[in-house]
């Protein structure tokens, strides 16, 4: 049974101690925090130690790690905890910085050791039930991707300013979702972007309601919607057309009651949160990643990967401040 | 082309009128009501005379007639057209009386002459759709059928005294569905129903809210709900589980659009009325009455199959009356 | 925090150690079964004791037990333990016999101590949402209410015959579910039942294929459905017309995707098994108790609820082997 | 009553027939097509006269003509037509050249007569009923807005080929649904587009699979995807992101009815073909430009907003040929 450690012990890293003390899969040894307040508080509620990063990492007998701390830290904690030898799941987005990612990547790389970027998504159920039938050809050759992607109300103005902008912070997943599905990287990226939700954040210089093409070398577009403002609750929709039909993955909803009467025909709402809408998928990530570490198996999700994802993310933060289609060249994906 | 005749221009008159005259497949040549300036009015309008029903009987050029008159005048119209040699179209039910409609069946059967009823719901696409289905066996052995059927809103108290009652003025359209999608007629019925809508239903001796239950020879059961007021629109469904699966129609909604806010998901409401619903339904009837008689194939809904419905009809008003399963015996069905 | 044992280590017992276990809110002190080793293996994976039943209910220090032991224990399981002074929740039915309840009712209610019967489906999310919508006035005053029941497939015909038949194993559920939406019990019964999935099923005496009609003394109706074979999985679902409108509880689906080609639009089929789709209901129902016991509250399900599912139960047998409606008297309900 | 022409007995002009003649609204005088004996057959069918084009348009007694001739003609019959005093409702595209639309509007405006174009989507009751809820402030400020609108097969390339290309044949009715939705007309468009249905699309200049994306003065935005195959059947769907909620409108299927197996729950498809989508919206449409012309209310379609849809289309082209996003300057709406 692997020994492993998780850094962070803020909301996301709380949520990742759920599935990794779930089911005895793995021992959890030690958590970190540079609040070591919060680092012992979880520690002590999973049954685990409260440590320094450093000696974590300095462990020899903690197989892996689960990075959960803050984005601006995760290149560096990737590229220690590889060099120690450590297996590594990180949180997503690898970097703000894509040539921080790409210096990472080479770094990783070269160590050999396992690493997977947590793109939780791509481990729900509904979306994986639709990858799953996309790859058994139910539908053909793919064509058209759309992915809708919006949130119930915009985070704080505070946490904008650092959160690398939408399209790093947000469409990152959305990103993965579609290169996870059409397969590499698009060669092209055009996006568009307002501030319609909150002034501020436009203040701030970035959007909160964007629309980004992507379009593959072989012709294939992929047509990305974010809004960081739905009010009804966690919108995560997906749609591909196919040359021999349509696959689409609805909102997973509160409940399946319908309520009928002469103001019409009343349904449920979609799931409010993304924990709610993605606890099932964090458990399933956490399997996976245990799996693909023990049997020595290909992570599902690559560090590559997690670049391409911000290689997208940089065109279409170019391509909005530039007003053009920006290109997706092969130094931007390592 | 057929020359034929409507008997009865009231509003279900006026509804048949509109098939009879579209498309041009056949000769509407005259228009008969007790209410002459009834009559001359629809006759105006749809190109053709009013006549005295015993005028159109009478006359040798028209080949076919539907009877829309009131049901008091069914069975003798009946009779009187087969007589006549005429083709003949009713409107459901045949009689209120089970013994008059037997006779009637007996008369007609005698003339060799094809009489049809109009159980519009078996030409509604769905329902039809449903039916071709099970009949194609997708589903298996049909085991348990479940109709549901509420009117929007409930008769004036003095239509429901005449009418004969839910059972046989209602529910004749659930128990010709039950009869036409499993075949034959059930070994027993019964019945349970209640006042609860209009208390002033209750005080005239009939029921608002009704559920039956049919047995099939062979153990095969349908179950049928009928209320005279859903409020929200006409709730017109079916459900059928087989040997290897579910067959469902559901609702025809007045539009596909949704909305959703904080408030919930609200889509529309059922089309709200009969005519909505089934206008179609009228003119897919009317055309396979035109083709059979032309073809001189089989009547898609017999007489025989009127008085089967009105023997169950007639079979859950004994039930509710003694609190007994009442059966149906052979005498019953002609 | 609560000292609380398991009786039964079978299939259901391990699904409510689950949920006992979860979260630390009470301490599971010991684990009883016939089969000792059952015991021992569950009690070892979660870190309890296995003793005997007798150990346990004169074990002082234990405050509650949850009784999941085969159903000819219930009554006798109910009684000794209540009269040791501890709370219970048990599993349903009560019991086969309608006398031996009623007989245990009474000697559990001298004790005082609280007694809850297992009804998972009323802490189902989705039926509870429609509860507590019709509880709200949404649609009005209920006035027909329709269950729809079918389990994937048959047991075994050796478990059918000490079942008790389809009424008090399986349509219980159902019977209690009416009641608990309606409140108290039905004036009357009548059940409609067929053998048409396993003929073995039929030669056992029992039937595999039911409908019972249930009416209140206010004219109220509910309709029950139920058959041991939907094929396509665990079709669970409610349907309540009101003075104002429709409430509905639908299936819970594997997932939400949908495929359109020329073949149609496919979606996911319902939870295939009453795990996946009621094991949150266990979660919540033992939540339920746990407060219920700790705060002196009602029991969220009743002993004497218990009793009245089975009176509903008998009536409907005796009603199939009559050929009668069977009235619900004062002393069926104790 | 007015006296009415119809100019084009082909496909299309065949579809407005029926509207022209059902419900005795209009007297449809006379018929003319380039192809005799197409416009002799259909005025025989219609009870009207075949004339040449040049004498209805000098026929004084005529009131309106409907204009469903191949698209190189609109301009010049918009201009006589209304030149000679009559009212005008013309089939889309106005043209496939702006530049000679811009001429028409100039043309037309100045003789006051009203012009109106055919797009008849906007009267789709799904569509409207959107719409009015928008308008009506159900779901806040618009936002975000998406159209998916795919053919069930592409055209023949000989028909691609004169056809002005997918944006000025197909996706006009999307430009025009956008405008419509959110009023005025884009400040910018970026295009997008691949051939992957049809190489010999490709060869012959065209895409067959497009995303557009618009951006309004004010930041909203409005993504319109298009793929000449779904193979499915004609998918046409809205959903419109607000500022308090999301409003769609999905497709129209063939019926209601649902089958459930192991294989999953399979549901019918969307109405395969335009004509049986929009057989409604035509007549909606046709009773439209009647009031308008009868009671000298504005057109619910101008030729000016045919305009501005050739606009986009026209920019839409010109950011596909470039690779860039094109503005949309004030001389491109007149």
């Amino acid at each position: 049974m692997l020994n492993v450690a998780l850094l962070g012990a803020g909301r996301i890293g709380q949520v990742h101690a759920q599935s990794m003390t779930a089911g005895g899969r793995c021992t959890v040894v030690a958590v970190a925090d540079v609040n070591t307040q919060a680092a012992q508080a979880l520690a002590a509620r999973i049954g685990a130690e409260a440590r320094s990063v450093d000696a974590i990492i300095a462990d020899p007998a903690i197989d892996a790690v689960l990075i959960a701390t803050s984005t601006d830290t995760h290149s560096d904690l990737i590229t220690r905890a590889t060099a120690a030898g450590k297996a590594v799941l990180c949180e997503k987005p690898v970097d703000l910085s894509l040539e921080r990612a790409l210096a990472t990547l080479k770094a990783a790389e070269a160590t050999g050791r396992p690493v997977m970027i947590g793109f939780n998504r791509r481990f729900d159920p509904n979306f994986a039930a639709l990858k799953a039938a996309f790859d058994a050809g139910e539908i053909g050759d793919g064509e058209l991707l759309s992915i809708t992607s919006f949130d119930p109300a915009p985070p704080p103005v505070d946490y904008v300013k650092v959160s690398g902008g939408l399209f790093r912070d947000m469409m990152i997943h959305d990103f993965d979702m579609a290169c996870w599905i059409f397969g590499g990287a698009p060669a092209r990226v055009t996006a568009h972007g307002s501030s319609l939700v909150d002034p501020a954040i436009g203040d701030a210089g970035d959007v909160d309601t964007a629309a980004v093409t992507m379009v593959w070398e072989d012709g294939r577009i992929a047509v990305i919607k974010n809004s960081r403002r739905a009010g009804y609750g966690y919108d995560q929709r997906l749609e591909l057309l196919g040359s021999k039909g349509l696959l689409s993955a609805a909102n997973v909803l509160e409940n399946t009651v319908q309520k009928i009467t002469t103001a019409g025909a009343v349904s449920a709402k979609p799931l409010h949160f993304f924990l709610e809408r993605y606890m099932r998928a964090y458990e399933i990530e956490w399997a996976a990643f245990l799996k693909g570490v023990t049997e020595g198996t290909a992570m599902p999700v690559t560090l590559r990967e997690g670049v391409a994802a911000l290689a997208c993310a940089e065109a279409a933060a170019r391509s909005l401040a530039q007003g053009t289609t920006v290109a997706i060249t092969p130094d931007m994906l390592g």
